[in-house]
């Protein structure tokens, strides 16, 4: 649909088209033969022939996608293509001792290679742009909403630190991600490595080597847990940034107005409307991938040595999903950059509550002077008679004799807490 | 990818295209003018010069895709082109008094019927197919399996009617879908029409009438509903075909045999290799949609007057569920079509239980002669010893002195129960 | 866990407990002896005991959990117990030609039909509230909000209308899925009704009789849609029930002020704070059933004639979904009777924008003057001139010199279009 | 409902009980005050008096329910019983500085704490019976299956080697999340610590180290990603649970027959069934937690400083996912205990295909004496013309003059490849 345009990037889809996986698969193949050539287990000339054809052949797309309809995978109609520029004579040593299963996942998994380290560099311009914003604003004064109540004083900078927490887990987790599950594949038609005989894991090793990746134990073709944990990866990150655009969203209300996405939508009928449209986007790519991954965890029951059907749902949703990030992640980066904040409507929006926000800053005042209860009962009644004209600390002072500094009390910068060391703990997280 | 080749279809891709979209928007427009024109709220040459500039505009999908970037929506970028094509003088009348949701939600309706037709077409193809297999087959007889155990005869013609009953209902569904679904949306910039002053309802109930859809009440922009209704039924489709899908692997199992597809998927590795690939894809296709169907409902929590993020969330949905019943719809037909049935396979398995299926029919034939219990204590001692050499039925009658035709109870053929008037009800149900 | 306490309710509770299964699948079975006694199946007095000990019956739970644990059905376990009450001569009489699926599934479908009579009882008890509220509020001005922004007047009334409309669908939905989920199961083992020969039929028309149920073209044991259906409803009704709970959090907000909920949660920190938590729980019950429901859907595929593990997933998913519906509905129930509107708050809100708001009133007010684009550019470069001191009005009056009354201009009520018919046309179809 | 009781057990139950709930608030607030009163931030004498009433205090339960209706939270109303238990004068100092979410959300991760050890000790039990299953069974010849059909051999023992290799990466996984999830919660009213003025940091370190949980760097109150990296954990679990009890379902059917559970299921209706209840319901576990962890995604998006919908959500969903993980271990544990293996019928089923089955290895085994591509089309057209007469060997030998040791070809011992080292690297990577 039209509407893909601003749910897509073309960055991401040049890392999961066709071409690209294409590509992909003729590197499997193609460090298959170099390495089986180097073991004689082919004649080191096929290999050469292999690794020459696999590197030039252009690839035609239309045929595979004939094939995918016959055969339920792509790799068999490559595999003619390919055998067919290798030529007669070699052509049967192509895709030695492998079953398609070892050649798409394999390619599969280089492809998940580059799309972490694109969606990895997002992350740190992202980490590094909220960085910025989360230390420009440790002073810029703010209402905490709990339960979308004003609640006590904030800053708008440790709301940013809040933002860039869960994305440094994120960086870290990634790391983690890249040895469990950019993992070889390599089992053969039913797993056994059978048709290569003694050699079959001498091949695994040297090829995990060629390729760099993690070489498991033993072929994981029906154990799709890896799959999960890079897509559950994916949804917590577009889960992430649709908590802060959903509270980008709830503070660009006209009613409170607190920040602006500059450059936003226009409308079809009101001439004056700036719509925040990024972070409507965001949260809906949010709320999308949640529901992708429940259908993916339903691809772990995986059938026997292999189930075309689990395999196939894994198809059908993991594209969408990285898709998706992708876009949450370049959207956050537009998003970021152009967030106006205006700090003297936050400050407005603070004082608006004529000293109730500070209402638990004036118990813990009191309470050193009486018991604790004592001191939220006085609290209470006051809050009851707050008005325009009278506000929670001049009713206060009048019903108390305690010795309160209620000029320092009424100023919400006194009660900000460990906001500045929350900061500075996120910041120095960030790796340099 | 290239997978999508085999879970799409050019016929509903063609439904849902961009270029389906834009001419269904240009639709919408062109009839609001055209009633405009003919209640006299704009002039009358207007009308006729929009409807005339909506026939013959080329829609730039390009500068569209842009818009939507910008605006959220793809019809702010549409107006404009629309509005050049209609000329200074009277561009300015187009879309008057409507706001974007009118036009997408309208036109996404209209696509939706069209969905509908097809879909209705291939579903009443799909039962006729299997209502001629049921028909054929309503004497082969087979086992029936509960939890994956054998567990008395019934025939492939009651099974393949168990795969139509559902259709049929589905089919029942679409008539009432079409009612509540295909619903006219036109509300203006907040769900009011007060742009169109007095002559809202007019204007309302003029289009509905001009694009054969319902009017509701008020406008539904905020109340999805609709939307879910038929997504919901989209994911049922899917669902039912995935069962008959499901049945038709497992019948295809190598130690089962009694079902093959023709023509099916080959292996890179076993050169004998016949993979029910279509039917695998089906039942991926089915626990897609599954996981679609959840995702939509998350949208119904619309916000206020206009939830760009909950609104999107269903265009990042829809589309996918739509294309997956689709392709399920033909890739049912083309496996219903391809089937092929091993009468004396489906024979063979029936009796390797040398009587085991029977146990419930002896139970019930012995029962006249002594207590129901008494009768299954014996059937189940019995059952124990059944070898390849001494069936059942041996076993009982050297057991028991009680007069019951042994040869008759021994014939599957005479414990087959309502089968063929479940099959005749089923075979009347469908609409000649 | 504790926090159930206000995720339940116990109405519904007793509805979907285990005492009430075990009494409805007597039930059942009471009615299928009292069937097969008339139709001389059974001996009628063996009828006659099978019915008096189903009604008598003190069912020991216990022994019904375990064997639960040990045949994956509970019936088995119950069928014990109902023998030894009905004494060893007529005790085999019990469950005649039946299987424990045709006793679990109509007894499922008769606590259904109650659930909905329930439900249907608490959604008009929501409707008629909210119906009084929206026709109190017919005039009650406030801002229509688009992603967040204000947009154009609207009023209360006509937003609480918008809430009833697809609760209205609801009930209207609610009367086909009493025909369409209320049906018999009768199949015996294996869906052919064997054990009954020739005499199958003529049960299965006698018992739906009998319980008031539908009597389909045949057994529906595999065939799970009727369940989905019902399920789709009970998200559904969550949904639209979490879509006015979120209107009423947002209007809630501190810096919204325009609706509160009396008597909302206190704060264990904060000794001020009214909180909203009966519209949280509205949402987060809408967004846990749109989660149940996907999962639901995965039970469609149910394998040949009896499927243990999609049968099992129906009710691990289902009593869940039933109550959070019966949760939602009593919440929005007590929100509804509890909710506190600030009109004048509204008041305030709305024209807070200082004409703003009414940005499309003044184009369509200034396009008889000049042509809508003129008009359009014309308001939009007077909008960014807007200030606390001059207003929209103030200003296009000043640029203009075209015969506009400012004054009713300038008047939100003279801008609310249909807003009252839409509300009539609502109120109009609630049925009395 | 009745059904629940093979869908939960007891030890699991215990840990997520509402008593468990209230001790471990309980214990979290005698923390805070015991670190508090060593901090000389409340009186030593109070802390005391604190710890004492928690330790030895009588929840009532229904208060917290009640509590929890009004609240939305348990805690206040068991707040008010402590205070009352500690006493007018020091019950001021229970829960100071802290807020409902600091005390709920750590006795949450305490609880999680502790699942996650029962959790391991099941994993570990259930690998240590595989791998005793795996080594046995090493030699036991089986035919693999790919898509449903029989693909090449393998071993029973490197099948069940396949079920246990991705519980030792959940067992790894699990390591880290006891680091990244069992993170102390502590930030007060709006997450800032506030009220604890310059002590915050103090406390915060103090009571993780008190608690032994992880100290995070600033409050997660609004960043719920270690919740999901959890529950993505449990549900990942259950997904790989069921992938070994769907092949066990389909081992287990009537025409496969290849393993039984002992004292399995009874049927209502056949006398002579046994049915694999257990390996349904681990199959409906995985589907329903896969369906959560969707749902539970969708909390993600949690709104400013606490969003009452976001975290309900939560606690609608985790319990669940907690309890099907906890009974898919135990049902694993008693499948596993209670597999019955029947060595000779999976032989049987392998010799069945008359060689086809071993069609790969005839084409390797061809491959040196012509070209690859020439043996595959010779063993494709002797494949099929094999008969139960005349196998694919007999074919083979009669159509080449090629020097091929037939008999050792027939042989599917000499075709397992590197099924042994596989099965040993698992063995090996279960740590003692």
């Amino acid at each position: 649909m039209i509407l893909d345009a601003y749910l897509q990037d073309p960055e991401t889809e040049a890392l999961i088209s066709d071409r690209a996986l294409a590509a992909a698969m003729l590197e499997v193949e193609a460090a298959l033969a170099r390495v089986q050539g180097r073991l004689d287990i082919i004649p080191p000339e096929a290999a050469a022939r292999i690794e020459a054809a696999a590197a030039e052949l252009d690839v035609d797309l239309g045929a595979l996608s004939e094939g995918t309809v016959r055969d339920g995978v792509p790799i068999i109609a490559l595999l003619g293509q390919l055998r067919s520029a290798v030529g007669e004579g070699h052509g049967g040593y192509v895709h030695w001792g492998a079953t398609s299963q070892d050649i798409i996942d394999t390619a599969l998994v280089l492809m998940f290679g580059r799309i972490m380290t694109l969606f990895a560099a997002r992350l740190d311009d992202l980490i590094a742009i909220w960085a910025t914003l989360a230390d420009l604003h440790r002073g810029t004064l703010m209402a905490a909403r709990t339960r979308g109540q004003q609640a006590v004083p904030t800053t708008f900078g440790l709301k940013v630190a809040g933002w860039i927490a869960p994305l440094l887990r994120h960086r870290q987790r990634l790391k983690d991600l890249r040895t469990n599950v950019l993992m070889l594949q390599l089992g053969g038609a039913g797993g056994t490595l059978a048709a290569l005989g003694e050699r079959g894991g001498a091949v695994g090793a040297a090829l995990a080597a060629e390729l760099e990746l993690t070489l498991p134990p033993m072929p994981w073709h029906s154990q799709r847990d890896g799959i999960i944990d890079f897509a559950n990866w994916l949804s917590m990150v577009n889960g992430s940034l649709g908590k802060a655009a959903g509270d980008i969203l709830l503070l660009a209300q006209s009613e409170v107005g607190e920040v602006r996405i500059a450059g936003s939508g226009g409308s079809s009928a009101m001439p004056k409307k700036a719509n925040p449209v990024l972070a409507e986007a965001l949260l809906a790519l949010a709320r999308h991938n949640a529901g992708q991954i429940g259908a993916l965890h339903q691809a772990l029951p995986h059938v026997h040595e292999r189930d075309g059907a689990a395999w196939t749902l894994e198809w059908l949703t993991l594209p969408g999903m990285i898709r998706a990030s992708g876009a949450g992640l370049l959207h956050s980066l537009t998003m970021a950059r152009n967030l106006t904040v205006d700090g003297p409507r936050m400050a407005r929006n603070l004082s608006a509550s004529h000293g109730l926000l500070l209402a638990e800053a004036a118990s813990y005042a009191l309470a050193p002077h009486m018991s604790k209860s004592e001191a939220q009962s006085l609290v209470k009644a006051a809050c009851l008679e707050v008005t325009a004209e009278r506000d929670l600390f001049q009713i206060l002072a009048a019903r108390t004799r305690v010795d309160v500094d209620w000029a320092a009390l009424r100023d919400p910068t006194n009660y900000l807490g460990a906001t500045d060391q929350f900061i500075d703990a996120i910041l120095e997280d960030i790796p340099s």
